[in-house]
């Protein structure tokens, strides 16, 4: 099975940067947007679309169950899904590697080695990256990191049933705020 | 502010021999069943009954919380908590330290330097751990884990009202059966 390393995190605590960089130090491929790409190619939705699906925090995720599952056929979201769930298997199977989100430590259990990471951080160390990063300002920045985390929670817990952000589904979760970026990357790579 | 670890774990995680090692190696020192002896001291209680009463997996929280509150007196509960703050505090102004449980993490919130560190592992890692070290046979030991894992969470919540074992809520979160307790040691000495 290939070692493959999972980053789940939440929204602006720098797991994408974490992710790259650690692919980078190990000279394997970070799988991030391209997965999005491919869901996209394979799916002809816009990537708009499936993130607006696949992280929806107008709907709950109980709003979402019952939206077209009552007509016993698949929804656009479960849709995405089961292509999302090839994409990140087929990946998986090409070699070590890591990759970003998409529930991809739920969808690899037992299918391959795992070393399972999650990043977090308080919400005013996420606020001040997403002002420094994406140049986004305001007070509604904290609002919508809260909406974020809602949603990839919301998201996660649906479609695998398990608690998103919790320890115990981890094997390592570090506090990029307190940590640092780069002492984070160096602790991932020491591990793997 | 002193420079603190509080170590916060699963039952037969290894988190006390973890917060034990890594006192050892930084040459501080470390706080486990020594608070608890400090606490019978101080409130008069065993130290059977403290244990039984902090982390009680008979009575839930809720019905906890209404059970002599209602007289708008401070329940026993109330009171080894009272007792547990004031010793907590204490050490904590001694010096730099590693302090098992006794939530500390929250306790000591913005009055001490922390790393909070959590320690988890799967529950077949722990019930080998606990089978070795302490010789609990059956099958009985995989329930009684998760009914101390219920009891540490409920007690935690109703006295913090931060939920425990929640990847946000710490600094670090280790999975102790997938990284090894020495390798566990090393990255939070190399983090203090």
């Amino acid at each position: 099975m290939n070692r493959i390393i999972t980053i789940s995190r939440e929204f602006g605590s720098g797991g994408r940067t974490i992710g790259q960089k650690v692919a980078e130090r190990l000279g394997i491929p970070c799988y991030d947007q391209d997965l999005l790409d491919r869901i996209a190619d394979e799916s002809g939705l816009t990537k708009e679309y499936i993130e607006e699906r696949t992280e929806n925090t107008k709907r709950s995720w109980f709003a979402n169950a019952f939206a077209d599952r009552s007509l016993r056929s698949m929804s656009t979201q479960d849709y995405v899904w089961s292509i999302q769930k090839k994409i990140v298997l087929d990946v998986a199977e090409k070699g070590p590697c890591v990759i970003i989100g998409r529930c991809a430590d739920y969808i690899l259990k037992d299918k391959a080695d795992l070393l399972k990471v999650f990043i977090t951080a308080s919400v005013e160390d996420r606020a001040k990256r997403v002002v420094e990063k994406y140049g986004e300002t305001g007070d509604a920045v904290e609002q919508r990191l809260r909406e974020k985390d809602i949603s990839r929670s919301s998201y996660y817990r649906f479609y695998t049933d398990v608690e998103w952000g919790i320890c115990k589904n981890y094997d390592l979760s570090l506090n990029s705020g307190m940590i640092g970026i780069d002492r984070c990357v160096d602790i991932i790579v020491s591990m793997y």
